[in-house]
């Protein structure tokens, strides 16, 4: 039903040891999203028709993963006008993944692109930010999103209880 | 129409010469923002209560904007599910907003906050990005944002030809 | 007799093996903390009425540690006029805690909290900051304050001892 | 009343130009601080002396401010059990006050300091947190504080209801 | 006869101000660039067509200079083979060009860009790249660069002996 | 044939860790690169004569690498007009090679060097770097580096075609 | 002969990890430093004893090691005229270093300390630079260090004599 | 009589403005330097018989000024055994002398630099360790520099005294 109105783009299999929990987000709010190794560098053309036919194809929102100087959610922010949402990854041996936050967050005025957190915290909440975009005309998703809230105050309380012993 | 599904808040009205351009760039959208100076250690309460019921208010999505330890966005996306966007904002004498970048971007998992650019960039695409978000379901506003992207290529091309003269 | 005295929230449990020291020393002073995993973001009421009510509780001061966009201690200083100490923690994968130090040190005027060092470090200078705050009123702390100092200083000094033979 | 119980030192007059907005804080809240020049660099002596004798002349807590390699607050805890509060300066001409910050803020387990934000946030704040330290065995000063947290509480509310007209 | 052998391409018309000095220098070897304004968030489609056809265009290499998230250097590198120079460029309110500093140096295995220094002096060096790549099949390029590299050498002889009157 | 135009100079040969994969990159392209281990600051008088001599030796570029204060691609700059690549590498134990990067890349106005990205990214890409130079005057190369960017392009999409199973 | 003419000062005993490249460098020079453990926080008084005492103990130079917000060779620069030599140690779980950099080097006029590099490059550079110091009056360590650098100099044309084969 | 024992290398005259404040405290020493505007890259040859000679021309100690990329510190150690004293300056439009300092301190093992504070006063400081360092044999000098501390001391105690009225 939800299907494939996410998309996870990465720019490389390798992305997957941390975006792996974004598209396990994903499906825990029933959304099957269409997962993508794109490259902005390696194949721009296919990244750039990737972009302008998203919302053709029925996306919504495109979640796009990257390390380094990381170009992917800005290449598909200049395709679409969809919204963009960004994960920074850090690449080992490089400075913690700063390279990847700057390239993605510091984009130009007309080009926006939402960046997340730094790694798996960046992967995780890209899926919820997705979702909180679609439950905004979607009740189911946004009743499973009020319960996920609910669910984690729930932890967090449990959490507390436990330590208090 | 589209009044009043967008909020903008800002911790201090100090930031509102940054900010104008978000309000500025919704207005060309036609949308008629909720503006409010909300502080997340100043008014707490006042604070959690708006993020709590600004979807009941008729709000679709919050631009957060702050400078320092720039908690506002997070704060909200503590009383919401609604979609949040950051705005962080470079204050005087402090390291060139790099604080409220760290701040606002670096949300723990399941609490997500989407950060644009530091400061006047990021204002513009905070307003473009709610726009994107809320185009997702209304075909004037969609039709808006392909214009303005149309547009803003234009200019592009422009300039360009104005310097090979 | 200084129990509950002073409070340690933490933004998770997973914040035990850095802030165990804390507890730790706190308890060597004859203080028994409460302890409370509170979240900013995700129990965002039970931390605002935390801090609204830690005085009347008889709580003097409150240790706040958490990391990424640590505002936990801000949350907390937004709340009450107790003095807050804010213990930035370093995430896996990110930015070695410069997050979180920023995200709890740069706190707007009006709203103060008191940073101390990222990790192990600023853990256990909590409990002593928060045992200093305390001694000012209690002569049994400061002299046990006294009594750490010459202990930290004899031990340096047999340290130096042993490295010279 | 609450004469001469906050002390404040600086490194250089120079930096009065930012610390002048804590004593006219303290002020305001009915404080006279003791007010000195000390170099951690340049007159250790003193500066150790009046760390070690503080406490005796009646101070219950140093506001210790510098720049660049920002010892003194950790030269005043070297010296005294009291609570030591930092406020790091930008010095003209180098990394906005990074520097100073992490000399003031990253102190080894066994000497805590407080830090405050880089400048005048922290100068102001500095003030506050003194004011906050103190007030646990005030009555009076804890009053005040709770009027200067309404009062802020009602200027952002002002501001908000001035930038809604 | 050199010319038209180098491109600058630009995000923006207000980089002219920094890049100026860029053309000024190549000119200056005898090399009269193909200078666009290009972006490769507004105008991705000519950017792609202008990197795939740089070459049948006779471009042997082309500058690209942007701030920010700067990745129009790296959009360059996606569709040529041609080696391609990034001059990352300062934008105000940001991080002192670190940001695009980092966008463009950081580019990932397989699809090289050669950053030059932030701001005026990558400008310039941008050029004397370009002119030494091109030196390497051009006698006359060559001998124009030792002879530039001998004029360097000379002014700062002239400077040394003046200041040692 | 393309033999001994292409010259990797380390500053140790505990470089050779991560630089075999530009020796490596090289080979591909059947480019045997003369391989040097030279240090700016241990034998500057060798790196002085290295880059002097470099283009009567047929040496067409030069790629440096180096840790730390890395002035090894800069001395190279310094003694020849050939164009120079850097490769910033991090040393164990010190800011995840920023150090390096900032003194490759920094380079003041008259001497360029070709910054690559730090460490492995960085060793490979010069390589490829390199070998776009020589393939402006190479019709063999330049179709070797076709082909290697389209086998780029179906490694890109076997691992898309592969996730999407 | 050269006998306790150089002192090193260590904040802590675990700090000898990576100073024991000091202590050897310094015996390969045939020179047997005193070696303390004083810490500027712990035993300030011994601190500035040292530092006062040092020259009339026939103390020629003193190199002091500390990490976090390391002040040592601060408070040694502080109570003499002796030349001082700073070496920046990394905290596991801090920013590598750099908060002990800044804290050694960023001295302010008028009491300048000779910073080294983090670590153990640091460590063992710390030792040349005060051979060298004491070479400028004692050409048996003047001698000495042009067979070091001779040596250094050998041992990188021997790696590179053997990877060229 | 100390005359032309210190030398002052620049990598341009523009420097001066800086390290004028450096020649000014050398001579409030009686200390007349000798210097020179000499570039690592722009002069590699005069800076290398530069640092060879220096020892034969009675040169004691050589401070070295430069700004991003700074290599001439480096580059004088690579040719003398004379302690050098480094000067990081930060140059306009980039990140605030970091990348100067960086380059500067962060030398290999073997191959030591003193580095100063960016700027001025790291400019002022390197006269004054020059000094330090020359006083070790020059009883004179060594007696200077006991007054300039005292003079300084008596500095802030008059700063002191005149605040406290």
């Amino acid at each position: 039903m939800a299907d494939k109105k996410v998309a996870l783009v990465m720019g490389s299999d390798s992305d997957m040891s941390v975006m792996q929990s974004c598209i396990d987000q994903l499906k825990e709010f029933g959304i099957a999203p269409v997962v993508r190794i794109i490259s902005a560098h390696r194949t721009p053309e296919i990244s750039a028709d990737f972009a302008k036919n998203a919302s053709a194809n029925g996306i919504k929102t495109i979640i796009a993963a990257a390390g380094m100087a990381a170009h992917l959610a800005g290449a598909m922010a200049a395709g679409t006008t969809l919204p963009i949402i960004g994960v920074p990854l850090a690449a080992p041996g490089g400075p913690a993944g700063i390279d990847a936050l700057l390239s993605t967050v510091q984009m130009p005025p007309g080009v926006p692109v939402a960046s997340m957190a730094i790694g798996k915290a960046g992967a995780k909440n890209a899926a919820i930010f997705a979702v909180q975009i679609l439950a905004l005309s979607d009740e189911t998703l946004a009743k499973k999103l009020s319960e996920f809230k609910e669910t984690q105050r729930k932890k967090v309380i449990e959490k507390d209880n436990a330590i208090q012993k």
